[in-house]
This record gives C-alpha cells, sequence and structure tokens, in this order.
C-alpha cells in the first residue's frame, strides 16, 4: 500500500470518529442501527453534532436526509457533495455507509484546517436508509433527492403497518414537501464505500474506481393457505403456505445459479427475507411473505429472470393449493454509469498520493447510483477483509480508509480549481 | 343433535362466559391470548375472579396452573379434576382450551346450584401454556402435574434469552418448589375440547369419546452459514441458511407425504416455525431456525421419520455448504390411552341425555395426554364446524358445547356416586 503518513486529511481524526459512531449500536446484536430506529436517531444526534463542530450549517432535507454544508466563496457557484449512510443492517458491520459519511467529513474538516476555502459550497450527506428498511425499500433518501420516491413507494407499510411517508416525518423529513428535496446544484458528488466483495484485497491493489453499479430489482412474493391445525389436518388437504414459499426460495436459488453461469455478467438473487405467518410449531403456516433480491449489469437479463420466477411460482402455487396473491416489484433501479471526467480527477489524485487503483462494477448499490441521474458522480472502494459485509466482522483498515479520504479531496481540490469553461460544471 | 333444552348445566351461561373469555385478545389479531403474556394473566385474572364467585377456592400450583378447588363431603376423599386451558396460538379461535375450561367451571356452578354435594373434591383447572409458546414447549402446566418436566425443559430460552423457569415464575408458579406440583390425588380427570378436526361434523355424530391421543414429537433445526452481502457475493460461494432451511421444510413436507399414505395410522409433520437470520432483503441468510411437529399413533414410526429426515437434513447442509449445529429434540411424548371405565361413564351420561357418540382417536395433543401418566382420564369431544381450529374462524355450537358439559356432568355424579369398593379409586 502507498504511503500513509503524510496525508492531506487525519485518518486518525477520521477512524475515532468511526468507531465512535460504530459503539452507537444494539448492544446485544453488534454492529445494528436500523434506519428510522431509536438508534439511528442517536447516531444521526451524534454526527450532527459532529457536523456542527466541523462548523458546517446543519440541516435535515425533506427527504429525510441529513446535510452539514459549508458554503462556498462563489455565491453563484453549485455544490460539491460527499457521503454515503449512516444507518445498518442487522447485525451488519462498522464500515458500510459510515465509511463515507466520516470521510466526507474529514475532507472538509481537512480543508478548513489547511485553510483552503472553494469556490464551490461542499456538503456532508449522510443519506436516509440506504439499505433496506421495514418498509421494503433501500436507498430512501438518494431517492428523494433524485426526484425518484413516487408517491406509491412512499405508501409501503412495514409490519406494523406504519407507511414509509409518516416514518420520513417522524425522522425530521417533510413528506408534505418532498419535491424540495430533489437537487438539481449538485457539480459532482462523490462516496466512499468498502468494496464488500474480494478484488481488491485478491490484487493486491489500494483502491476500486467504480465504473458502473449494478441494477437492483426487489420483489415481495406473498403466499397464501390455510392455518390449519397441524396435528388433524392430514398431509392430502393442506394449504401450506409455508412449503410454497420454500419451494419458491429453492426455485430462486436454483434459477440464479443457472442465470450466473450464463456468462452475461454478474448475477444474484437471494431470498433474504421469509416471514410465516401464525409462525407456530402446531399451526399449518396459513401465511407467507418473501422478499427477493435480484442484481445484474444488464436489465434485460433481470427481466427474463423475473418472467421465468413468475411463472415458476404460479405452479408452485397451484401444486401447493396455496393462492400467490403477492407478486409486487418494489423497486427495479438500472444499472448506473459512473463520470468518466471525475474518475479521471480520482485517480489522478491517487496517482500523486501513490495508490493504486483498479477500475471494477459494483454488484452492491449504492447512494450513488441514484444521483448518477442528477449529478456526475463516482464512487471510490476501499478493500475489505475476506470480502465480508453485511456482518459483525466486517472490516477495513484505518490505512485504507485513509488513503480513499485523501484521493477524495485530491479530487475535490481539483475540481474545485477548474475554471469553469474547462468543466461541464455549469453554475457560471 | 339430542335435545339441549333441559340439560343439567346452563349452557347459556356457559356460552357467556366463553365469548367473554374470547374479547380478552389481541384486537389487531383476534383471537391471540399468548401464554406467558399480559393478555393471558389478564384472562386469568378474569377467570379467577370466575372462580372465586363459583365459591371456589383459588391458587396458582408450582408449575403454573390456576386451580379453583371445592371441597368434597369425604375429607380423606381424592379429587376429580376438570379443565383444560386458557391460552392460545397466534390468530387462533374462542374455542380451542377455553370450551374445556368454562365446561369445568360450569359443572361445578351447576352441581352447587342443584345443592348436589360430591365426596370428592372437584378442582377446576387452567393448564399453564398447552400451545407451544414462544419457549419451544407445549402442555408446560400438565407436564409439570405429573412430574414430566424435567429441568433442562425449564431451561428452554424464548427469542430475547429469558428462561421458561423464569416465565413459569413471572406468572406466578414457584419454580424452585416445582415438585409440589406433581399430583397423586387425583382420582379421574375430565377434558373437554373441540375436535379440530372433521370426523364428527361428517358423520353428523353429536360428541366424540377420545380413546387415545397421538404421540406428538418437536424437533429444532438450526442450520448457519454465512451472513454475506446479497449484492457481491456470488451464487457459487455462498453459504445460504435459507436455502437450506427452504430445502428442509420442501423434505418435511414430501417425507410426511410419502408416510402418511403407508397405512400405518394417522401420520402429520409440519414445519409451522422458520426464523431467517437477519432477514433483510440485501443478507445472504447466516442462520436459520425450524421448528418441526410430527405426530403418530405409533412412536417408532415417528422414530423412523426423524432418523431419516435426521440423515436428509445432514445432505442438505452438507450440499448447501452450511453447519446443522441444532439437531435437538425438543419433546417427543408417546402416544396416550384415555381410560375405559371413565369412557363407559361418559358413554352412560350421553346415553342417558340423548346424544350420539363416536369412540375416536385424538390427531391433537392435549393436557389429558399428561394426565393419563397419574390418574384415569378421558375426553369428550364436540364437533366444530369444518375442522377449523388455530384459527379465527374456529367455532363450535353452544348447544354442542353444552351438551359436552352435560355429559361430563352426569359422568362426574355417576363417578363420585360409586361406593369406594365398585372402583379402582384408592382413597377409601
Amino acid at each position: 500500500m502507498g504511503d500513509t503518513s503524510n496525508l492531506p486529511i487525519d485518518g486518525a481524526r477520521l477512524w475515532t470518529d468511526l468507531m465512535d459512531l460504530a459503539a452507537i449500536t444494539d448492544p446485544d446484536r453488534p454492529y445494528t442501527r436500523r434506519s428510522f430506529s431509536a438508534l439511528f436517531l442517536e447516531g444521526r444526534t451524534w454526527l450532527s453534532r459532529r457536523f456542527q463542530e466541523a462548523g458546517l450549517d446543519v440541516r435535515i432535507d425533506a427527504g429525510g436526509n441529513l446535510i452539514g454544508r459549508m458554503e462556498g466563496s462563489d455565491p453563484a457557484g453549485r455544490t460539491i457533495m460527499i457521503g454515503s449512510h449512516s444507518d445498518t443492517v442487522p447485525s451488519g458491520g462498522r464500515f458500510d455507509g459510515t465509511a463515507g459519511v466520516i470521510t466526507a467529513l474529514e475532507v472538509v474538516r481537512s480543508l478548513r484546517d489547511a485553510g483552503r476555502t472553494t469556490r464551490h459550497a461542499i456538503e456532508v450527506v449522510d443519506f436516509l436508509a440506504e439499505e433496506p428498511s421495514e418498509y421494503g425499500l433501500s436507498c430512501v433518501g438518494s431517492r428523494a433527492m433524485t426526484g425518484m420516491l413516487p408517491a406509491q413507494m412512499a405508501g409501503y407499510q412495514d409490519g406494523r403497518g406504519e407507511k414509509l411517508l409518516d416514518a420520513i416525518d417522524r425522522v425530521g423529513g417533510r413528506i408534505d414537501r418532498i419535491g424540495d428535496a430533489r437537487r438539481d446544484d449538485i457539480a459532482a458528488f462523490f462516496e466512499l464505500h468498502i468494496e464488500q466483495g474480494i478484488v481488491l484485497e485478491t490484487g493486491g491493489i489500494d483502491l476500486g474506481l467504480v465504473t458502473s453499479i449494478a441494477g437492483i430489482a426487489r420483489i415481495e412474493v406473498i403466499f397464501e393457505g390455510r392455518a390449519d391445525h397441524a396435528g388433524t389436518t392430514p398431509m392430502g388437504l393442506r394449504s401450506d403456505a409455508g412449503v410454497a414459499a420454500a419451494q419458491c426460495v429453492c426455485a430462486v436459488s436454483e434459477l440464479a445459479a443457472s442465470y450466473a453461469s450464463a456468462n452475461r455478467g454478474h448475477f444474484v438473487a437471494t431470498a433474504g427475507v421469509v416471514d410465516i405467518s401464525p409462525n407456530a410449531a402446531n399451526v399449518v403456516p396459513g401465511r407467507a411473505r418473501l422478499l427477493l433480491d435480484i442484481r445484474s449489469e444488464d436489465r434485460v437479463f433481470t427481466h427474463e429472470f423475473l418472467k421465468e420466477l413468475d411463472a415458476r411460482t404460479r405452479d408452485i402455487a397451484t401444486a401447493c393449493r396455496v393462492e400467490r396473491p403477492g407478486w409486487t416489484v418494489l423497486s427495479d433501479t438500472t444499472p448506473s454509469l459512473c463520470d468518466p471526467d471525475l474518475l479521471d480527477l480520482l485517480r489522478q489524485g491517487a496517482d500523486d498520493l501513490g495508490f493504486s487503483t483498479l477500475c471494477m462494477a459494483s454488484g452492491a448499490g449504492h447512494d450513488a447510483a441514484f444521483l448518477t441521474h442528477v449529478a456526475p458522480a463516482a464512487m471510490v472502494f476501499v478493500p475489505c477483509r475476506d470480502g465480508r459485509s453485511h456482518a459483525p466482522e466486517e472490516w477495513a483498515e484505518p490505512d485504507a480508509i485513509a488513503a480513499g479520504a485523501a484521493t477524495i479531496y485530491e479530487a475535490v481540490l481539483r475540481f474545485d480549481a477548474r475554471r469553469p469553461q474547462d468543466t461541464q460544471d455549469q453554475e457560471s
């Protein structure tokens, strides 16, 4: 790895903040700080204080995103945005999302410490609910910021019947003014994230420069049978929604394995959520709900998979004598391309700092994927141990994160230093 | 159906009490009054008051059973016990268990109203946690009353880590004196219950006389894989505990269908509980827990099934690259025989009242199955609509329950009226 002893950012300060934020977790289930939860709000209170200590103007936008802003020297200038998310999956790790939020904070702090003023305003953002929330939707905040949170998604409900739109208000958003969250003033967006894979580690490469982000489809499948007594209902007379759900999970796994080996790029499909009802040992399951996650670099390929699975699950329902009242596409994002110009600035920064880089696709979804719809956007990946993520063992080295943060610092300065006519940035 | 206009019990009073108790439910999920819950305790408070109003001495025994006692005229006499349970499955019905508890209360009230004193003391009992509780165990109270709640079961934990023994204390039991719950003074035990099947309804028969109760085995199966990122982990490198669990559910269903058609009597197997962890859309399931329920009239047959399923689930774990750290027999009860003498008294009572009866096996487990180990015990089944049970639509006709209660009333009087030398009752 390149030399990290003399970086333009303070890697130790960044690391301390990252560990302090990670400590705000459900103690019985580290590291858990689910979006919309009390712990999530505690984390945001901590973040707000840190943003304020860095001299930033702090606000929550209508989409529930936490934003800290440092004005630029050019009042007519647009905004350079840097950030990621602070929410976690259940029993997740200490880096997914938070490394990008704290990196953004550290970049701004380091600019201030160095007495660098920028023409552009710079905003540090903690996007709301990047991870799939209890409402079955991910990237809630970046969807809102890019005008991609339609009303029907805002109506999604969690298991207790709370609507997403009410949850957004509960964490400080303004669903009645959700359009205000839509931004058209972003000149460039940068996001640092752990790779969540093993490419960089395997290749001994310092940093990944993300050229594209896989599209993600999320499907809710519901089977409805009859909640009969498990002791007295003969096998041949059951309408067991649990068996239908199990056959569906098997079908997803089998079908995905064959698609993944079809040489049409990265393809994965997962049944990550299985809810059986009433979920009691002596009752035949009367209802089952599955959430499926399908990712590929090729949307057509995803849709072929969904068509085939749709037919298979209908057949399963018939064979199990249950209904399949639910087959809902909760979300279906297109693969996203990062901005070549920003990637080039990142590469220049990494080169100057002595860090090796590799251009790569991201199998994971990120807030940056939404940002590509309203602004040039680019991502930096840092290696993580064994590719492990969404698990307590998730780990990235302090030096690796510092290298990524310093690279973004350099890219921000390079972007800001350009004469307007050098860029596609239209603020002047 | 026989004439119910002139019964020795008050069917209308019985029905009113039954509906009043049913109204104590989670309003969002009728009819739910899970053992150990706040609603369960509210139901018991209501029951205690009713017991007291009937002139009974009310106590909770060391096993957490709620007992109302009417002393007999013979101080050396033993006890006739009548009862069932007041807890429900989630989204259960208004009759399973409660019909037997309120019937017991009505029998005692009717004896008092008629000025009948009995030689035997009579106890009305609400057994603790007959339905499978959050602790993975059913018939907690009747196990305790028959000395069949060993320490290792008392140590079972619910999802939050509370031990069953602490939960028993929490509802008024005394785990430090659990041996006191063991009874050797019961001369006869009667339980009324809805059939939870369609035999009586199909045959147009008023009452079932239960000759045997199927044995029930409950197995906990745990699969452990690795909670990887659903976007970046290739299909071929996953250790997906959810897929293993799904294959296990399919295997249970397939294998049970073949056993059920083997002409060795009633056989059913159910995967009623499926818990996936972390149960998030974008995380490969790292852990899965299943509770299986297997019932047959032949314990050897059950054990053949378990041996085959044990082997199959090991193979599934290997194929899915996960571990199977858990294969735990939580309980394994033998099929139970009801007492022919008590059944004969019940038949005489039904005959005299003009109700038709049918001898039958019970596919469902009951507290009576445990009582057969310490006392002569017998059950009366009343028909229920479409055989539906463990569901909100569960329904039994008021006249059917009144007929069953009156039949038990008659059997109790017949039993009590015998000269000691006529019986196997050893109190004199």
